[in-house]
């Protein structure tokens, strides 16, 4: 029997709209906003969109009109009842009332703020600006967008069964993969792959995947559960992240002298020091260089849960931050270590056969988990690439990310210099940038 | 939405019926049925299930209880309005009114006979007897339910998206296959895969795949039909098929001398001549060995559209059919031959490159097409197996078959002797029976 109401219902839609609640974004992204809206509210920042893949010339596969109705529609969302009430009543990190009532107004009344949208090259040059707490929530949601705009434009092309036999065949892959991660005892994944994701109903497949394969963690299965809140409150799992190259690029943007520049990632740490404690104390250390942040870090950072992996050599980040630990003082075997950076199945295997027991192991692993339908059509069009959306300015002056990575490094390469002076970062080595 | 009619109609279903049609059947058995009302009404005949396959013991993978439940269900079924306009008013093979008013009243009231079932030696005996035209009918039917409760109780043990990796592993075979056949130019092939079909959704899907992937043939596609009914009629295809053993077996069995027995599978054809013209002329000429069959034809027979090659060596059948076709002054280029043993990708690519040009060919892809879940899952347990519902006997006396391949003969094997000398048929080359 067709229910005639809903093919009726579904005929009235003028879109079919891609991002369809605020909470369709990362955990730590709203984390993030809690601390900025706590402690840097009135700062006015940029984000952009940057694609690195140049040859995705996205201009000419998305129709600008779509991308715009697409965009306009994030701008008409506003917080459900539930959605808050889940954020206010759940329990995240084994902690209630992580989002303090005085944020949850705000986020309850809040808009997107316009953005800013032209072509160029080829290229989208969308830009977001006003309030920090605003601008950031265009990030996860622009992205997606754009991802998934660029997924229906290869996908309008195709024949039913083409669609199908497609899905049929990334839904293999996946499920080999899922196959190969069942055989490494005490294994710890979470899905990081909200951003870059193929679509949204194809990420909640790959979750329930994930649960259906790997078992959630809560009763003893290897999968810790997904950084998207929408999908985590419908599935009823564990809404998981912590903090981003986000917090100290504005720091560190607004820092008036060398010194503060200096000090700024350790300020962004201090802050998040006085609201999390246990789980969430994660150190992301890549920023202005790991080797640097580690060998002029506080004492007290020695004590945090443990340290993401997001950008460089994995192993060489891995075996730095053990050092750093035992030269604290610390057992490495209490520290979580969280890798997060183009993983796949082989690199998961490999850093987990190298580390497992040496540390606290744990993976997030995005693109390659939502987003994987490399060689599945001509000329590879459903291949992901390397999409970003950051801060590129706060109160007027831009910000600089480095990482461990030459090739990942933003800002005006003057700034890029002074950085690299002040955090005494050396040579590096270049890693090509996937995804 | 979710539809709670639907649901709550599903589940007042007490089982999930396999056979829910009377014209969920192979056209060919309504054809000859209409023949032996017409002709052989009040034979009475016995059918029974013979499993060429030993080591799948399907009474320890079937619950009687359910086995009963499915065949009793399509003794419950009758030919509904729907389906009579259909048969009545559809055009057959270019042919409208195929089937006379006297059939079609007869077919309106029918009700399958009962059946006769019993565990032996981890095996099923399951027979019907009564009046040919009746009995007849329950070949299909029979074996369709044998084989998609086969496949159920290996599902059963499965979990969802085991079985979605299963169905999508399963699509992209099938997917993969109609792509290699989409190469051969002037292809015709058509679906004879309802009796060993893992199930009738997914034989409905098969059909789909094959009609998006090489067209329909009445709009120049390579696809020119399915043998099943009732697909035929909901996805409006071509219904295929002329005649089979069963029509030789029962007339042979009825002959009273060695001599009546020489001719009756003439006297078939003759009957069928009768009634038939056209693409409807096809000779299955193995029943009791293909040469003598062809050296003692009658002169009429060289005039008839072609034939099928259904066991044997299926290149040697068709090179002694079109050497036969020449020595009685018939341009083989003219003549149609239909292979339909065993087929899949390889041997349908092997047999089209040696004769496609010098006839016109054509293929009945069988289980390989409907059926085809060969290594994909543990123990091979989904793997088709050979099993078939023969008239064993006729008014008393046991039927034989021979065909072309000594591995298929079935009947008694003092009868079976007798047969080989009646038809002169010396030494035949052993092929395995797969499928």
């Amino acid at each position: 029997m067709v229910d005639i109401a809903t093919r009726v219902y579904n005929h009235k839609w003028k879109i079919d709209p891609i991002v369809r609640s605020l909470i369709d974004t990362d955990f730590y992204k709203l984390l993030m906003c809690q601390s900025v809206f706590r402690n840097k509210r009135d700062t006015r920042v940029e984000f952009s969109l940057i694609n690195r893949s140049k040859s995705i010339r996205l201009a000419e596969l998305i129709d600008e009109g779509e991308l715009r109705e697409q965009l306009d529609y994030v701008r008409g969302l506003r917080l459900t009842r539930g959605e808050s009430t889940w954020l206010r009543g759940n329990n995240f990190y084994g902690k209630r009332q992580m989002f303090r009532s005085d944020f949850m107004e705000w986020f309850e009344n809040v808009q997107l703020p316009p953005y800013h949208l032209e072509k160029r090259d080829g290229q989208y040059e969308l830009t977001f600006e006003g309030a920090w707490p605003e601008v950031m929530l265009w990030e996860i949601p622009a992205l997606a967008i754009l991802m998934e705009l660029r997924s229906r434009a290869v996908l309008n092309r195709m024949g039913r069964f083409d669609l199908q036999i497609l899905y049929a065949r990334a839904m293999t892959r996946l499920w080999e993969k899922i196959e190969n991660l069942r055989k490494l005892p005490g294994l710890k994944i979470a899905d990081f792959g909200t951003r870059r994701r193929h679509s949204f109903l194809w990420q909640d497949w790959c979750v329930q995947a994930m649960i259906e394969g790997l078992g959630d963690a809560s009763e003893g299965g290897a999968f810790t559960g997904t950084s998207n809140c929408l999908i985590a409150m419908r599935r009823d799992l564990e809404a998981v992240g912590t903090n981003a190259h986000e917090l100290p690029m504005v720091y560190a943007a607004l820092a008036e002298t060398d010194d503060e520049l200096r000090k700024a990632p350790y300020r962004v740490l201090a802050d998040w020091h006085e609201e999390h404690d246990g789980n969430l104390r994660i150190i992301l250390p890549d920023t202005y260089g790991t080797k640097g942040f580690l060998d002029h870090a506080p004492g007290w950072l020695a004590g945090w849960t443990g340290i993401r992996i997001d950008s460089g050599d994995p192993v060489a980040g891995a075996e730095m931050a053990i050092d750093w630990w035992k030269s604290r003082g610390e057992d490495p075997r209490h520290k979580l270590v969280i890798f997060s950076d183009g993983l796949d199945v082989p690199e998961i295997r490999d850093l987990y056969a190298r580390f497992h027991g040496r540390v606290k192991v744990s993976f997030g692993w995005g693109t390659l988990l939502t987003n994987d339908f490399r060689h599945l059509v001509p000329n590879d069009a459903l291949a992901p690439f390397s999409l970003v959306c950051k801060a590129v300015s706060a109160n007027g002056r831009p910000t600089v990310k480095l990482s461990d990575n030459p090739e990942k490094a933003t800002g005006p390469a003057e700034e890029i210099e002074r950085y690299r002076k002040v955090f005494e970062v050396g040579p590096q080595q270049a890693r090509t940038v996937v995804v």
